[in-house]
């Protein structure tokens, strides 16, 4: 089933030129958790909620929180205040945040029957708030005149991300829960990867529906899996889910751009742009140089963009140490269009404020500089 | 100055032999962390000594933990009792273990005069300990016709590694406050990492001449680096080290191979074998098939032996499924010599002895079966 995509005309679409390889002016750049803890107007906003949970299934409040670094930074995408985990929720997990802790299920899926009793939620009636999020920022991004000021990214979690916390309930050191029923019983990791990627395509195209200009999976743990393992209990999900998105969404020119993104996966970046998105995500351990050199036309056959990568530990430093920092990173990529600045992991909540101002700034400014001296 | 070596011939050399990239008629195996919480005779060693410092400081307690698990298993090496961070104690920057967190150091590196204040220390006078338990364990190794039974290794943190623990005072989710320094005063991390790697050499010199058969860098937190910061905060300090030894033991020959392990560096394996090691280490996200191939003659002109790469939550699920793990990591590395199996990781203490049992036995059943039936 194709739906209708019934667009603005965006003010500023270098972000969706870069993740189509596009040339662009000057190279984008939005940052993971820009609307967050390390911004003063969300602590506030946070603490009248109450709770993490609270302020993102409150549509006003999550709207408010998605603009806040854009009224804040030059920044050339939004992208939508929520969790990776919301379709665990969903499926009646019981999705809860304890404090510096991070995200926990209350009800763990552990045996055969747990498994055998999982189902693919539906997505409008289970998270009706997601949808009524989006409809409202894009509202709010709507200019007098009929244009979309910036573009919208929507996300979720991978299968396998999302099947870790599923399974072993809340963060791990090892992942000691969820790989013992790998390797001992992988039909029932299979299972829940199979529900866990139907339910995230919905997911994902309810987001596309109503109203989000791209689309990111974070894969945020595949990187804790054997090269084996990584192939077949993540990768091979995150390719349905963006084959299933094509097949719905079939005009290349029109639909919304995809981004992949594993955590540690740099050793697998060719197999990873093999799924067919957009863009890969990487991480500030893998060479820019070089992953777009591995990703190159030349040697894949198509064009991928790059998302990255600099290390959110620079963002404690200082100005001058950024700006150098930032400057190294566009250079390592480079004039060639299809790279979209961002971190390699979310921004740290100790992190100043005014330091990603001065990021935002360095890129926009050195990336033009770089293109007008080639 | 080159030391005199006056090494006893092994009953049982496969170790040294596949680390010098040799043929061996089965692949030889020992475990990270095989002297440890897994096993029963060792928690009870622990809770007679009261702490893991009082373990590792008396030299007969050292003793006896680095001999239980080769008394239990057919292991092809044994390796000291001991930690990645001694030298910082040596240091003079108070070690402790405090209960289920990991090691800590009382008073952390971080501001100019303290980086100023440190200096090599002399190893024979701040670390008898560690010697004299060498000693002991080539002593209890040695049969009564002149014999020793298996090689031991010797060991020490990487550089990086090592400041890592001195300048967070800790582990670090993040790294932030070795980062920080990193990215806004490198002088002061490079003196350090100058002066570990000083430390580091002369430590692994005194174990060598004490009586180890080969040593390994453990290089646990190089992961966490950007490409770039890698090279020079990590690889570089590592590479000197080695460099340092090949010159104080220049014979090819008969000095002990050198093992160097990056935890979450397959993306850097043809930098970092560059640095002279006899074989590197890799973690189950690396294929060993991908890996021996980058590392080949062919490829780099230098013969550099595998040391890996087993998932350590593999060995929580079942005999059957271990051995069938382990077979197919021995055919993916194939039977071209230079193998030495281990896991990609320490060994997890809820693991049941006994799967390190079937491990051991299957890695030396299987491995010994591959050669023939080529």
């Amino acid at each position: 089933m194709t739906r209708l995509l019934n667009p603005l005309p965006l003010l500023n679409d270098i972000f969706l030129r870069a993740l189509r390889s596009q040339p662009t002016a000057y190279t984008p750049i939005w940052i993971m958790r820009q609307a967050g803890r390390y911004l003063p107007e969300y602590r506030a906003l946070r603490a009248k909620a109450g709770s993490f949970l609270g302020l993102m299934k409150n549509p006003d409040a999550a709207t408010q929180v998605t603009l806040q670094p854009i009224e804040r930074f030059p920044l050339d995408a939004a992208i939508l205040f929520s969790d990776i985990l919301t379709v665990g929720d969903a499926m009646g997990l019981g999705l809860s945040f304890a404090e510096g802790e991070g995200p926990r299920f209350e009800t763990p899926v552990r045996d055969e029957a747990q498994v055998k009793a999982l189902a693919v939620p539906d997505i409008e009636a289970k998270l009706p708030y997601v949808m009524t999020t989006i409809k409202q920022i894009r509202r709010e991004l709507t200019t007098a005149d009929g244009h979309q000021k910036l573009p919208l990214i929507g996300f979720a979690g991978s299968p396998w991300t999302l099947a870790c916390y599923m399974v072993e309930g809340g963060k791990s050191a090892d992942f000691r829960t969820i790989k013992s029923m790998l390797y001992k019983r992988p039909d029932l990791l299979h299972h829940i990867l199979d529900i866990n990627a139907r339910a995230l395509c919905d997911y994902l195209d309810a987001q596309i529906a109503a109203g989000v200009n791209a689309v990111m999976i974070f894969d945020t743990w595949g990187g804790v899996l054997s090269d084996e393992a990584f192939a077949s209990f993540s990768l091979q999900y995150t390719t349905r889910i963006v084959a299933e998105l094509h097949a719905r969404y079939p005009d290349p020119v029109t639909r919304p751009p995809i981004i992949v993104f594993t955590k540690g996966g740099g050793q697998w970046l060719e197999r990873t742009a093999a799924c067919q998105a957009d863009a890969i995500g990487v991480d500030w351990t893998t060479s820019l140089s070089q992953a777009r050199e591995r990703l190159s036309y030349k040697n894949t056959g198509r064009y991928t963009a790059l998302q990255g990568n600099l290390d959110p530990t620079i963002l404690l430093s200082n100005e001058q140490v950024i700006r150098a920092e930032a400057r190294k990173t566009l250079e390592d990529y480079g004039p060639t269009p299809g790279h979209i600045f961002n971190l390699g992991h979310g921004v740290l909540p100790i992190t100043p404020p005014e330091h990603v101002g001065a990021l935002v700034d360095e890129v926009h400014t050195a990336s033009r500089a770089i293109r007008l001296a080639k």
